[in-house]
């Protein structure tokens, strides 16, 4: 039986590895906040692909409890990346694998310094998904997961499709790691940047606004041109086709809805934004790279100035 | 005598306005809001430069009553332009001229298809000024105003320099008209700009956040880029000095403090914000021109949104 610990259980985490689980693996939650309603109800997914209840859930308040798995998925906010390696490390053997299943660029970097290059992997999930009550995860829609491996080794990310695959998770294998994260930075940075930067708005109202659309699309296309200088500067022959990848990702996100991206969620409740993982990191990656990315410098700028104005490190003028 | 129409006394036109009558000229105010409190107490300007009162104000509630004048001064908010029309026509004579003491690119050409290029000008203040009560304005800081004739003609716009320097008003004669206008641009658009974009903030906010100044100097840029290939399209050999702007304007905006733009101050008062004028007529025009500039579309598009959000014509996210 393979045995899988997924760190950081929002809706992401809970939602994958409760797919996991559903498929008969040995999944153990790490949770917090939700450690005892999951302990008594156990897991359940609303989900138009058919809703199911997980009765009863392995999950533990420390890693400590978890020990040593074949796979770690990592599906912590990218702002807890400082507390990923101490979370981990307790579920490290030494064949085990760490999937690191966030937003942003750099990650894999960073845990291929902590754990070895060798076994670490990204992930990136496409799919509408919001947490409810404890114990409760609300999936709208969509659901693919991109997954490459640090090194691109093929033999290595057989594997990890293979067990997305057999749980029923629609997996792609990308064709190397940095073209997935790029990929996905040309959605998150327009869409999570101007929902915030917008003042708390939905893709809906971002797409039916000419100004904020061609914001979007010229943010999009930054992103595009960024990706490529990196890709190129990597060694690797694969680019992104800047204008599939606008005409599709716009043509995505007109079925969404009005979808509350991950940012604004955490902008309208409080919590601390990713935005150093979607947008500082990309950022100074194309400033090293020499492209010019003025529009997600100029998201990345007033994003930053919304948070610091929630938490009060700016102050805004009263009336 | 000679005689004066100020038409929009707001705080700029009744600031100049008042230096004008201070210094003697027969200077004629079109009043709304304040015409009964003028009537009965004058004008009061409190300034570092000296607070005076002028205890008799000449002051109308329409045009017609003014009648034909040597001078109207036009200091509309650029959000009325369409109402200008109406407002000069009965102020003028065969040999009336106009002045254009307003923010914004283009509103030259308007006027000069309304009443004849020959005897049109524009002027463009420096100044940090505030509406207190009815009848009294705030002068805090600067005074300058940069002025232009529509066909640069030097004889033309001597009468006009000769005019407010003889009231004390400290005034420039620019190189060119649409290079003055560019220079204004240079500050309005990065500073108003921002202010709104990142959700009411002062100046010295603006330029203590190391991304938000980052973000004022790329918009500054742009202008400053816009302008050149604005000048170079009229035929004109004046150039903006890019680095000599930045430095300038970014040294003078250290020294006004907490400064509450024009566009700030409409935000936070629910008033209308001169968004045309200051940031999508300069946007239309460099996309004529084929310059670039991202930033100033960014901030275009997020202002436009605060707005839009303010008026209920789009609508954000509730948490």
């Amino acid at each position: 039986m393979i045995t899988i610990a997924v760190i950081g259980a929002g809706a992401v985490g809970s939602y994958y590895g409760a797919l996991l689980a559903r498929a008969g693996h040995d999944v153990r939650f790490l949770l917090r906040r939700d450690l005892e309603t999951v302990h008594k109800d156990g897991l359940r997914i609303h989900s138009p692909q058919g809703d199911f209840h997980l009765p009863t859930v392995t999950a533990y308040a420390s890693p400590a409890e978890i020990g040593p798995v074949d796979w770690v998925i990592c599906s912590l906010k990218a702002t807890a990346l400082d507390s990923a390696r101490d979370l981990i490390a307790p579920c490290l053997g030494p064949e085990t694998k760490v999937v690191a299943l966030m937003n942003g660029y750099g990650l894999e970097r960073q845990f291929a310094e902590w754990f070895g290059p060798e076994r670490v992997f990204g992930a990136m999930a496409f799919v509408c998904i919001n947490r409810g009550d404890p114990g409760v995860v609300h999936h709208l829609d969509y659901g693919r997961v991109s997954i490459g491996h640090v090194q691109d080794d093929p033999g290595k990310l057989e594997k990890l499709h293979a067990l997305f695959a057999s749980s029923g998770i629609d997996v792609v294998s990308a064709p190397n790691l940095l073209y997935a994260r790029w990929e996905k930075l040309g959605w998150n940075i327009p869409f999570n940047g101007l929902s915030v930067a917008a003042g708390g708005l939905g893709t809906a109202t971002i797409l039916a606004d000419p100004l904020l659309r061609a914001t979007a699309e010229r943010a999009m296309r930054e992103v595009v041109a960024a990706g490529n200088a990196d890709l190129a500067a990597s060694g690797s022959d694969t680019r992104l086709d800047i204008e599939e990848i606008v005409e599709r990702l716009f043509a995505l996100t007109a079925t969404m809805g009005e979808y509350r991206t991950s940012m604004v969620i955490d902008y309208l409740s409080g919590r601390e934004l990713e935005v150093e993982a979607i947008l500082r990191e990309p950022s100074h990656r194309a400033a090293i790279l020499g492209v010019s990315v003025p529009t997600i410098d100029a998201l990345y700028a007033l994003v930053r100035a919304a948070e610091f104005r929630r938490r009060g490190l700016i102050t805004p003028l009263t009336p």
